[in-house]
C-alpha cells in the first residue's frame, strides 16, 4: 500500500476512505478520496469481489471533499457497484510564486495538463498524476479494483479535464461524461488566462482542448458522451463553457459515439446542480461498466 | 413577505429558496432555506398546489446551510412533494459575553429552548422561534405551505430539538424523526454544560429532555417515532446520545406510536450518516403527511 489512509467511512452501505500519498509526478503530498460500494471488502464469510472504477474530476478551487460530500454520486455507485475515485485538483504547496493568488490559476486550477513553462513544468503535471501515476498506485493497492473497466468524468475544469483525457485515451476509459464543461478552452478566458502561463504554443494548447482533440480523433471508442448544462449557469452565459462548439466539432468527427447535450433549465453550476443529475451520470456509465 | 430572497436554486426538480429576516423573539437578523419540491411555484397555466412541511432542525455548529448542501433530503422531499424548512441554530451577532467561546454553547448552539438566565434570556429563544415565530412568518408568506400538515425532525443538538418540540406539542406536528438525537440532555455533558447556563432549575430543564417529556406525555398523537444512531459515532459511545434512556422511558410512557431505534453499523456522526438514510426519514414523514 503505497496510500496512508487518513480515514474510512461508511456511506450509502459502502466506504469512503480517505487517503494521502507522496506524488513522484507532481512532488508533493496529495489527498484524494475513494468510495467503495457495499461488497467492496473482505469478511470472514465473503472474498474480496472486483468493480470497476470511475474517476470524478472536480472543478476549480475545489479537492477531492466536495463531491465526496455534495455530488451524491455515491448512492448511485452503491447501486451499481462501481467505485468512485475522487482526486485532487493541483499539486498543493508548492511554493511557487503567484501559486497562491488567483482562485483560477495554480492551486486548485491543475486543468489537468503537463505544464512547459518554468516554473509550473516540475510540479503542474496533473494530466500524468490522473491518466499514469495515481492509477498505477490504486490498481496496485486494492484488488477490489478492475483495471479493465475504468471510465471517467468532471465538472467544470474537472469536465474539461475529463473529455481531454478520454479523447486522448480512449483505449483506457470505457466512457465518458460531464456537467458544465469548459469544453473549448483556447477559446475561453479561463482557458487563455491557464494555458497561457503553463503552455507554450498553439499546438500545445490545442492537445488539451476537447474540442480540438474530437475533430482530430482517431480512436476506437465508440460510446456515448453525456454532457449537461444549467441554463441559469453564469459561466455558461458568459462564454466559459462553450459546449456547443464541441458538440458542432464532434458531428464533424470520425467519433462514433453520440454526444449527448442537454440543457437543464435553470440549474446553475454548483453541486446542487451535480447531484439532482448524478443518478443519470452513473446510469450512463454503468452501461459501459458493468 | 417578511422575508428577503437573498438565492433561489435548482434542486432535484424544485428550488432551494434562501431567505433572511428580522427574528423579534431572537431580536437579531436570521437566515433560513426552504426547499420547495417541484410544482411549488404558479406558472402560466397552473395555480399554487398546497404542500405539507417538514422541519429540518441541524446540530451544534451547523447553521440551515449544512444539510440542504450534504443531507440530500430534496430528492427524497422531490418526490413525495414535501416542503423542507432548514432554520438556523441559534441567534446570530448578538454580542453577549461568551457567545463565541464555545462550539457546543452559544452561537451555532441555542438548543432549541427558551434560556431563562441572564444574559442569554434576551436572545436566546429558539423554541417559540422554531414553534411560533418562524412558522407564522413563513405561513404568511408562501401560500404553498399547509399549516395543518407539519412534521419535525433533526440531527443531534436538532434530534433533541425535533423530539422536544413534537412532545410537548404533538396536536401541531404529524410526525417525528431524529438522527443521532441528544434523547436525554439532563444526563449527558452537553446538555448539563448548555442547560446550566440557559436555565435555572430542574425542573426548567426537565421541560427540554426528551426522556422526561415522553414519561408523562398526554397527548392524542399515535405516530411512530424513528431515530437512527450509528454504532461507529464517536458521541454515542461517549454517552452523548442515551437513546435507550429515551426507548425505556417510551414503553412505560402513554405515548401510544412505537420509538424505532435502529442501530446502523458502523456509520458515525456526520452528513454521510444522514444522506445515507435520508430516503427511510422522508418514507417515514410521508406516511403521515401525504
Amino acid at each position: 500500500m503505497k496510500f496512508d489512509q487518513t480515514a474510512k467511512i461508511a456511506s450509502f452501505g459502502g466506504q469512503l476512505v480517505k487517503l494521502s500519498h507522496e506524488s513522484s509526478t507532481l512532488k508533493c503530498k496529495m489527498d484524494l478520496n475513494v468510495y467503495f460500494p457495499p461488497g467492496s471488502f473482505a469478511t470472514a464469510s465473503s472474498s474480496i469481489a472486483s468493480f470497476p472504477i470511475l474517476y470524478f474530476l472536480s472543478g476549480l478551487t475545489c479537492t477531492g471533499n466536495n463531491c465526496a460530500e455534495k455530488g451524491f454520486l455515491q448512492p448511485w455507485a452503491a447501486k451499481h457497484g462501481i467505485i468512485i475515485v475522487y482526486p485532487d485538483t493541483s499539486p498543493r504547496g508548492c511554493n511557487i510564486e503567484g501559486e497562491e493568488e488567483s482562485w483560477d490559476f495554480g492551486t486548485g486550477a491543475g486543468f489537468y495538463l503537463n505544464a512547459t513553462k518554468v516554473p509550473w513544468k516540475t510540479n503542474y503535471n496533473m494530466y500524468d498524476y490522473i491518466v499514469e501515476e495515481l492509477p498505477q498506485l490504486l490498481y496496485g493497492s486494492f484488488k477490489q479494483m478492475d483495471p479493465t473497466r475504468v471510465s471517467i468524468m468532471g465538472h467544470s475544469m474537472g469536465g474539461h479535464g475529463a473529455l481531454v483525457i478520454y479523447l486522448k485515451n480512449s483505449e483506457k476509459y470505457k466512457s465518458c461524461s460531464a456537467f458544465s464543461p469548459i469544453s473549448n478552452p483556447m477559446q475561453c478566458p479561463w482557458g487563455k488566462k491557464a494555458f497561457s502561463s503553463y503552455l507554450g504554443s498553439v499546438n500545445e494548447w490545442s492537445q488539451y482542448d476537447a474540442t480540438e482533440l474530437i475533430k482530430y480523433y482517431n480512436g476506437e471508442n465508440t460510446s456515448d458522451i453525456l454532457i449537461d448544462i444549467g441554463t441559469g449557469d453564469s459561466f455558461y452565459k458568459d462564454q466559459q463553457l462553450l459546449p456547443e462548439n464541441f458538440v458542432a466539432a464532434s458531428k464533424k468527427s470520425k467519433y462514433k459515439g453520440d454526444v449527448k447535450l442537454r440543457l437543464q433549465d435553470d440549474y446553475d453550476h454548483s453541486y446542487y446542480f451535480i447531484s439532482s443529475f448524478a443518478a443519470d451520470h452513473l446510469e450512463h456509465h454503468a452501461r459501459y461498466l458493468v
